[in-house]
């Protein structure tokens, strides 16, 4: 892979569902009077806190958009991926429901989270119901066209991908006041995280449309290597983001002592007195401005973002190399590489 | 049904089946060094918070019992249900993890929670996990003799039930500060909050065993019924139950302004000031021991708790009456009969 452009905006995959996917996961909301479905609007973007419609708000649907490219590179069209594609979005969506209350985060997507207008009990709730609607979801695999074979083992791998994130979320809180885990350890933990949802949509959408393991886990494979570049940029966006862009502050993820990549890889790669300044840091209760300060200018010494960036590099070419065979035509590949252009250059 | 004896001990259904459904709770708890799963075995009352094995309470296993015995009466073995029945349970004891996070409880079983023990976010992502486990045992089903039909429809069965309990949950929590919820209400609350997954226990256990539909619907009535008694009795206990039974203390429902049955029915059946006494000490930010000994005399005058013990008799019946049909023997309605005198009479 060559030097990309900057700011690429040609996201042809995100772009070409999006309609779809607004549409479907607004047909399986549930039409009930139940005040928690108004929480779940709102979260979904729909309504805003006084429960009046506005413009809609998805963010980037990555994970329901790969599901969707998937089938229909191989199958030909969405339409059997679309129950799927719902569900993945809804269980990513409720993941961040309860990762906002674990966090105490208070803004997400700039709006107020569900906890912090409506109270823990309320938001927690209103979570585990879009988790049982993502669930539901799946009883439509089977109107639209899957064996009910088919039907079992996606739900069964829908299962344990998720247990795989949610093992991911728990290790990420685990190691939270342990500075200097390992590189190793830091890709176990998002490969779990945020890689077992992505590679899942992708896997799935295959198990949909073709019976050929060779395809599936051609797939799989890109889905996995997705998932590592797409929380590695995530993490450079956390410590070096431009907050008008990403709506944090420079060096947020440094502020709450997150093991994100910058971090973990500059503790890993550094010696002596830099790696005790580093985890002395990283092991008081409060950082502060100044301390952020601090530790940008040794992760600049230790020209850590460009380590960084050509990490999530060489996952973007493995994505790319793992759809080179036969039965993948040229021009899914293409569209899978401009995708991942963007997502190794988007800026929020 | 005549007066019935106080504290019934035979309670056969929930004996039988403790050591299988122990057992088999145990086969699917994954068997992996992450310490999510530690907390997991604390919560069913297998290892104390250090890790130490211990005596197992897994208490009452009600749930788990009634879709064994169902599976039993109509099949002649257990062996299809068993599956489901762990599932079940397991999402009864993810509910209760959430819960006391919700409701801050930090007792349950006399042992400390999961959230007092090890903090909110790790306790809110072992809730999830345990779900997670409840769906995984679901792909059980199908080795355990039951077609892919079959399993498909039970898995939604148990998604709507499961629904059904966490939309009650949100009510339960919704009409708190709402003192004068009517009974109609109440039952509404409770019947999902309650209700759902015990009908769908022993509903459950019906469609793993057979295609008739009289004998399903049957068996789901039963559960139902004894779902509203179930809870009736919990919220008799809740008011009236001695702290060396329940751990709580007398009045503690109360105290905490419960919207439980005997609040309800004595708001709904006062008038004028006795009303309005009620609504002023309910809505109060906190009811002192005082008030709880003034709203105790008010129940009492307006004899509340025999009230509630005839409305959980009648749900009693009606639950023993569902089930006399000509495909279900003498055999089964005696068991259940006996067991629905356990639960009428229950002091924990």
């Amino acid at each position: 892979m060559k030097p990309y452009p900057k700011n690429k905006t040609n996201i042809g995959i995100l772009n070409r569902y999006q309609e779809v996917i607004e549409l479907s996961l607004k047909k399986n909301m549930p039409n009930s009077n139940s005040e928690v479905y108004n929480l779940l609007k709102y979260t979904m973007g729909w309504i805003d806190k006084n429960g009046n419609q506005k413009d809609t708000n998805l963010g980037k649907t990555l994970r329901p958009a790969l599901c969707l490219f998937t089938c229909e590179s191989i199958y030909g069209s969405i339409g059997p991926s679309i129950p799927a594609a719902v569900a993945i979005e809804l269980i990513h969506k409720f993941s961040l429901i309860h990762d906002d209350i674990q966090d105490k985060d208070r803004i997400r997507h700039n709006q107020a989270t569900l906890w912090a207008i409506w109270g823990v009990p309320k938001a927690l709730i209103a979570g585990n119901v879009l988790r049982i609607i993502a669930d539901k979801c799946l009883e439509e695999l089977v109107k639209n066209g899957s064996s009910i074979d088919r039907a079992l083992f996606v739900i069964k791998i829908l299962t344990q991908a998720y247990l795989e994130m949610i093992e991911g979320q728990y290790l990420d809180i685990y190691y939270e006041g342990f500075p200097g885990i390992t590189i190793e350890e830091y890709l176990n933990m998002i490969k779990h995280k945020t890689g077992a949802l992505i590679k899942s949509s992708l896997q799935i959408g295959a198990i949909i449309s073709t019976d050929n393991s060779d395809i599936i886990n051609a797939f799989a494979q890109c889905g996995s290597s997705i998932g590592y570049l797409f929380q590695i940029r995530d993490d450079i966006l956390g410590v070096w983001g431009q907050s008008k862009y990403t709506g944090k502050a420079v060096g947020a993820d440094i502020k709450r002592r997150k093991n994100s990549f910058p971090i973990c890889y500059a503790i890993s790669n550094s010696q002596n007195k830099t790696k005790d300044f580093l985890i002395k840091k990283y092991s008081k209760k409060i950082i502060t401005n100044k301390d952020v300060l601090d530790i940008l200018d040794v992760l600049d010494n230790l020209k850590v973002k460009k380590q960084a960036e050509e990490i999530a590099i060489h996952h973007g070419e493995k994505a790319i190399q793992a759809l080179k065979q036969k039965n993948i035509s040229y021009n899914t590949r293409k569209q899978i590489e401009e995708l991942i252009y963007f997502l190794l250059t988007r800026n929020h």
